[in-house]
């Protein structure tokens, strides 16, 4: 029933959220609690008490050295889950242990593996250095999103929706007006929709941040694994320039914009955003802009899709969407995260 | 299962209300969406994309002369919701059309039809012309109501809850106290309530709008074609005074009390009151009088049937009302409201 | 279904509460209203008029003499519940009459029949006499808790949660550290569980009240009468006094500890609490003291339990929790409970 695949590996929070202090956050409807040992690694486990399910993260309760005190009645757990003291008496029960799960921290990312930890495979996840990586220059945020996680994976799917939703910040006539190529390779569990626009208007995004001027090519290259990571390669140039035989693209500016979509619960996600670029990496101003304005577009999305999610809520059983050209690299997301959901193959997350 | 009768014509709205703005406002369960082309004629259609279900009348959607644009993708529509555009390619498939509703606008009321538009007569929409009429001054009002339409109905076919209710404002002893008359016309579709008292306290609605003083005779038929339009002929005049036989009625105030019932949703209802009167016509300080003292007596019913609203969610199933002779009107509305809604005859709208 | 039993005695109000006015309280689900008759005693009836459900507390409902006028549409009812008049017709229907509920003022508080009342027994109620009793002086209060009341009996049935959940006001590390005994009389309908700790640090409720000053005798003798009343007898004493064989106890300090359980609905409940001493019966400063100290330490157990209700409502079904031995009275308790709901034995109430 659930719409959220298990046996994956979700973004659970940037790295530098998690210190050595109790730290709580829901993940695929699982509590889950965080914290970083003295030694620096980060510990998850289930944010639930075994004896009254009271939450760890939640005062009285403390992390004492590395273990965690219950604020209710004491039960104390060590860095691994297990517990190691209950109140009124010596003998520990033998089953008293918090779930705990498998965590990577890579890429600037915290990951955790959701389902059964015999199956995680850390080589799985899908990296993207440029995040944490000498010669770019990071930006990046979170945003609290009340919809299910497959209306942003829709949204981000077609950007044809920029010249609309984001026009003035990030959309210009061309991108709703450019079609877009797609291409599925079911075996690595990857979609691709490309949309090369060769000469457009250079949004006030772009101009602002490389100060090119005048008319660009400006290229979108979508790179979705489900169920998690999205990137999106964006490459600004000036009209006429191409990347070298030999992958050099000296003419060009990079910018690597990437989405972590990880459920929440059913009917809300977390929304992680991230765009790193290689020039201007010095300059505070320019980190300033794109910081504020994208997550200006986020909270745009974030608008438009809480109101979708109350619209979904209410609307008639068998209600009928009418997709187009745009929407196949969306229609192929749907496919394939209905898979890893267990569900049989439909065209509809719903 | 629903209560809610289709194939009706209801109030969606003042005409003053729709103006070359995209207008939403929810109908019987339905978003619709309204404006006024250059040419003046009111549009009523799905306020939701047929792509994404992105509401038309939330910004960034947007209307361009005599053409909607949807602000998620750029879904254009003409006013008949005809789909004109769509982005990133030039075939906009045949089936891109919004539901569109048959829509009358008349005695300054927008009247929209809910169901089949083949069945759809014009003819049937109830008259009041006396508030948009020469002779007649009116004020009028739209208040939100969380409460099911049958309550409301319920409050207005029985008037004896004024004393109680509305005591110091509308109500009198008498309203109580005086026996009622009711009839049934099941061709027509109208039901008869009405009290005559010829010998009555004048409240102050009344004394402070037509300055008489002492005592009235007050005259209250009700005359309620459901759904939608409830009429309250109310009489007003010195106590021994009656009709002429030619029906003119020289020595007598007339006050027509109008209420359009609308629902919003299963849960909720649109509450339109119109008062209008055949005296003190220039008066500005009266029209003032009667339109906030009215407006306190429906926002005297809002805040009681917004009580009986919750009560009735939490209330144990077989739930069982007392009625009395009050009560043989509101009766009679509920049987024929329910046999509208394709209910079985019952004498209950739960 | 319901885990909340009936055909038992629940503590409504203190009687303090209830004066001669119209005063409304939800009890097992049921709206009740309360209100003192001319001559002094206590009403209770359904809060709900027999004709369209207003509730007979709500303005502007209102009391005349000992008849209550409901004030949407005028039903009169007397103190015992019979309708006495109804507008519009001089006959009253013989069936107009209010539920009326069982009543026994005793003790401070006011006890409702919740159920058949042929079978309300008040000789059953237990007895907290100290409460209202020469040579006792109380504190009390009531506060609302969003969570099911068999959260508080979990609580309240095992208190080595003070050291943790009320650390700094009536725990410290022996209540957690001593072990219970626990007894079960099935046929009196009573759990017993002491906890006696004989060297113990006294903490800030009991040093500030008593004038103790270093390590102290504690006594914790817990009496519980499902489903409504529990008792703490707390004796607080220098190290190595014991009571006198003939039952005196000249060197301890004596502390009523009692709670009234009383559900509001499956999810809410009344947590009425009260404190009495056999000391400083007259000193102001001890009474402001210990009502703003306990009315602290109940306002934790509120947070916790609140938090709980809300984790319960969304965890999945079939979770298990992990009992130890200082659970051993709140299990009785469970068991006891869920045969007086009528469900079949078992170890929890979910």
């Amino acid at each position: 029933m659930s719409a959220i695949p298990r046996n994956q590996w979700y973004v659970a929070a940037y790295g530098r959220e998690i210190s050595h202090e109790l730290f709580s956050r829901t993940l695929c409807d699982e509590p889950i609690l965080f914290w970083r040992t003295e030694a620096g690694s980060v510990t998850a486990t289930s944010d639930r008490c075994v004896h009254r399910r009271f939450p760890l993260s939640q005062a009285p309760s403390r992390l004492v050295g590395d273990q965690v005190v219950c604020g209710y009645h004491g039960f104390t757990y060590g860095a691994d889950g297990k517990c190691v003291a209950v109140p009124g008496q010596t003998r520990v029960p033998r089953t008293a242990r918090l779930t705990s799960y498998p965590v990577v921290e890579q890429d600037s990312f915290v990951w955790v593996w959701i389902g059964d930890p015999a199956l995680a495979d850390a080589s799985r996840i899908p990296r993207v250095p440029y995040l944490d990586a000498a010669g770019w220059t990071t930006v990046s945020g979170r945003e609290p999103l009340a919809a299910r996680f497959s209306l942003l994976v829709d949204n981000l799917l077609d950007l044809s929706h920029e010249t609309y939703l984001h026009g003035g910040y990030i959309g210009t006539p061309e991108v709703a007006n450019t079609p877009i190529t797609t291409e599925v390779d079911d075996e690595a569990g990857v979609i691709y929709v490309s949309r090369h626009m060769d000469d457009a208007e250079c949004p006030p995004f772009y101009s602002r941040s490389t100060g090119l001027e005048g008319r660009i090519a400006r290229w979108q290259d979508i790179e979705y694994t489900p169920p998690c990571l999205y990137k999106l390669h964006s490459r600004i140039a000036p009209v006429g320039s191409v990347p070298n035989p030999d992958g050099t693209d000296p003419d060009a500016f990079h910018v690597e914009v990437v989405y972590a979509i990880t459920p929440e619960t059913e009917n809300s996600t977390h929304d992680f955003w991230a765009v790193a670029r290689d020039f201007a990496l010095e300059d505070a101003e320019v980190s300033a802009f794109l910081a504020e304005n994208n997550r200006t577009v986020v909270l745009q999305d974030v608008e438009a899709l809480d109101v979708l999610e109350k619209i979904i809520a209410t609307e008639p059983e068998g209600y009928q969407e009418l997709s187009i050209n745009i929407d196949t690299g969306g229609l192929a997301a749907r496919r394939m995260l209905a898979r890893m959901a267990g569900a049989r193959d439909e065209a509809t997350t719903r």
